[in-house]
């Protein structure tokens, strides 16, 4: 195990953060935030001493990577990511306790968009900033943006890109994974771009148009009003339910389109399905809201804004959903489970992944009515190896115990049961709220910082699909770590 | 396919149900209910008729079953003995709409004990006795009584045995079918004896001994008080916990008993399991309850009570567990997806099943930290063929993709989210009572007829393990059938 390397890696993620937390900083200085200033520069100087020792002390030589090095490297990654990016919250006094800092930046990081704020409204300038530009650096992943910027790693960065990556099978777009990995960041800022200038353009203020756009980007869903999107123009809410769904596509198929190649995008079988169970559930939930709404075209904003917000993972609203009636609620919560598509910065289960699933159930009935035909499963015309098959079905296994685990341990708590059950189908898929106690127009301040500490887990666990943060609990994996401080395999 | 062997079958099964409306129409006389004597005398005649038919006119020359046919005469057999087993409720007004009467029958035969009811208590001596005695029916299997009593069928019964009793492996106990069915009937019956001799002893009424021990020995859950359990004394309600556990374990182990063969049953890991499974969830539940009952007697007896019922899928109850605290609905909530031990009468997944998936996962971790091992799964020191493993893992699936396509559904109807969620999860696993407006102290009669006739058949399907109820709801079986009458292949 090549425990220097993955030492190297945490260590060059402190730096990044150290760097990126400059963003926020110009903020304080433009809003003439005198405390937030004093606390993004503590944190800056505190998180590139840390990180630097690492990167001075322990360059690798041998750089090879497997994936047990990639799992590790980036649930540590990820981690200490969260731990620094909380610090400039209790510094600064906007979110005075630790534990709920840490809960805000797991929940920001991990795209989820779950929050412990109650007023919102409150909140500085650069602090919403900074909130909601860590879900667009967790929506495309840091160690991807590592892989984009960083000197040529060599080794086997493949690993890590499939860790960080969600979906059942992630593909290179082009051979380098450097290239791939820049390809995608710059895929990823122009989209970003896009939506803001949309936003602009129908007429919301500059520092909404950002924050909403990097909340979009990442599929995080921290917004600036007490009613999230729900007091912006028709316009803007239709701008951001095509941009949330944008952003749940696969990402290989902007590039394919970037390249010209329209055909196989058109043929994705993904992106109908995909598209298909949006348009089925919009329809669904508008059949159950109308008589709130009373003519079509709010029923059909609301039911579709908050339809793809759900599927896409982002979680932000345009009505107190929580007050819809049970189907339309039922719609959402199995949405959540649902997620977007393989490939984007959406969570969930992924759309190709319940695809497999579906082939494999197909399958299985029909070797039950013809024993004898053995037929494989193929996508998009290429059969699908066994490992992955099996891979997808171990996985559903574990993500549906994960998710029972969660929602048994919070029931520890007072909430009530339709919270409880909300709150971890929303934290383990990366959605953001759920229902009653930490519905839309709530929060999950309520919980206890037990709860509170399991949820950040939870959101952790999803955003890197379970295994790699399995893994980091490893014991055995912690117990010989002091050795790799002397750099011994 | 063997059209004329399912026929035939169904045609035996409506026989063996009007010869089983014999005893509650003797119960009739016993209580003088003139209008239940016709009614059941009605039915069977109506039952034996229809039966008669094919029996005498499709004899079948052959008698050879496969897959298909084992899984296709199971299911059109609990259709009709459901759809019959109705007609008595509706003929003596008992319950006048056939909706609901099928409702309560299919709840009776799958040993769900969901109940339309709103006062049992002024519900006839006769129907209780009905009602309950489908429980003992459904809970072995009707084709399984047909194979004890029927003359030797030759052919591979294993398939229907297979698709009636529960569990992902199915074994026979003696090499001969019919033997393994006489077995089986007879533990089930001497059982079911034991607990009614225990049940008077405590002072309980005969009648009432009587029906709570058919509702047990089937993990069924009728009761006969608005308060199910909840007014009998302690020692019954441990008598009935301590039946409620034996019948949700696999029968082998009582076979094996019988034949002094201890030691494989001490080390049946399936049973241990299942134990600390309960242990443990009383524990937690206890935890949360000790406030409401402020001593540790009432506390452990409580928990135990509801734990066991709920795990075993019986469904009785000793305290309105709706209104215990979060924690304790959540465990309760989780078990009813667990389930008991296979080849027991209980529903859910099953132990089995959980401890494969359990080692799968375990052995996909395992894979991906020393990605050369190759790890055989083992089950009692055997390993398991891949195809058991594959069809677990896709069993899985299926039956979540089951339980939130009938939470879908019935969410269309007016009741809360948390009524529609545990009521889907209450039918689709046998279990019974749900929470809130389905909780034990309350019935489903709230729920539109659409929603009655979506649980009846999500009981049927959760009660033969979802495969035989779609292979029936094959289109193409259906469009050929009228061939069937004719006798060709």
């Amino acid at each position: 195990m090549n425990r220097r390397m993955i030492l190297f890696r945490v260590g060059q993620i402190l730096v990044l953060e150290s760097a990126m937390l400059i963003l926020p900083l110009i903020v304080s200085l433009i809003y003439r935030e005198w405390v937030e200033l004093l606390a993004f520069s503590l944190t800056i100087i505190i998180s590139a001493l840390l990180g630097l020792i690492p990167v001075i002390l322990l360059k690798p030589k041998n750089k090879v990577i497997f994936a047990q090095e990639g799992f590790s490297t980036v649930s540590f990654a990820w981690i200490m990511l969260s731990l620094m990016g909380a610090v400039p919250f209790t510094i600064s006094g906007q979110i005075p306790n630790y534990i709920d800092a840490v809960f805000e930046t797991v929940s920001g990081f991990t795209t989820t968009g779950a929050t412990i704020l109650n007023d919102v409204e409150t909140v500085s300038h650069s602090m919403l900033f900074w909130r909601s530009f860590t879900h667009w650096i967790g929506g495309m992943g840091i160690l991807v943006l590592v892989m984009a910027i960083a000197p040529s790693g060599g080794g086997r960065s493949i690993h890590i890109l499939r860790a960080e990556m969600a979906g059942p099978v992630i593909g290179k777009l082009v051979p380098k994974i450097k290239n791939t990995a820049k390809i995608l960041y710059i895929i990823y800022f122009a989209l970003t771009v896009a939506e803001m200038i949309f936003l602009l353009c129908g007429g919301m203020p500059v520092f909404d148009s950002v924050i909403h756009s990097l909340g979009t980007a990442g599929t995080g869903g921290f917004g600036i009003r007490a009613d999230s999107i729900g007091s912006y123009s028709p316009y803007i809410q239709w701008v951001i339910t095509a941009f949330m769904f944008i952003f749940s596509l696969n990402f290989n198929l902007f590039y394919l389109i970037l390249i010209k190649k329209i055909v196989p995008v058109i043929k994705n079988r993904e992106l109908w399905v995909y598209t298909v169970i949006v348009f089925l559930s919009t329809a669904i939930v508008g059949y159950s809201v109308y008589p709130i709404y009373g003519n079509v075209h709010d029923t059909v904003r609301h039911s579709m804004f908050q339809v793809v917000s759900i599927s896409s993972t982002t979680g932000f609203s345009s009505a107190d959903f929580d007050l819809w009636p049970p189907l339309a609620k039922a719609v959402l919560f199995i949405l959540m489970f649902l997620g977007g598509c393989a490939g984007s910065t959406a969570g969930g289960l992924k759309i190709s992944r319940l695809m497999l699933m579906a082939k494999m159930v197909r399958r299985d009935i029909c070797t039950l009515l013809h024993p004898r035909s053995v037929a494989a499963i193929k996508v998009d015309g290429k059969p699908v190896d066994k490992t992955v098959l099996q891979s997808v079905s171990v996985y559903f296994m574990i993500y549906i115990i994960f998710i029972a685990t969660v929602f048994l341990i919070i029931s520890f708590d007072s909430m009530n049961f339709e919270t409880n059950i909300s709150a971890a189908a929303a934290c383990c898929n990366n959605v953001g709220p759920g229902f009653s106690k930490v519905g839309p127009m709530c929060s999950f301040s309520g919980y206890s910082y037990l709860s509170k500490i399991v949820l950040s887990a939870a959101m952790l666990f999803g955003r890197l699909e379970i295994y790699p943060m399995l893994l980091a609990c490893n014991i055995r994996l912690w117990f010989r770590m002091p050795k790799a401080l002397s750099g011994k395999k």
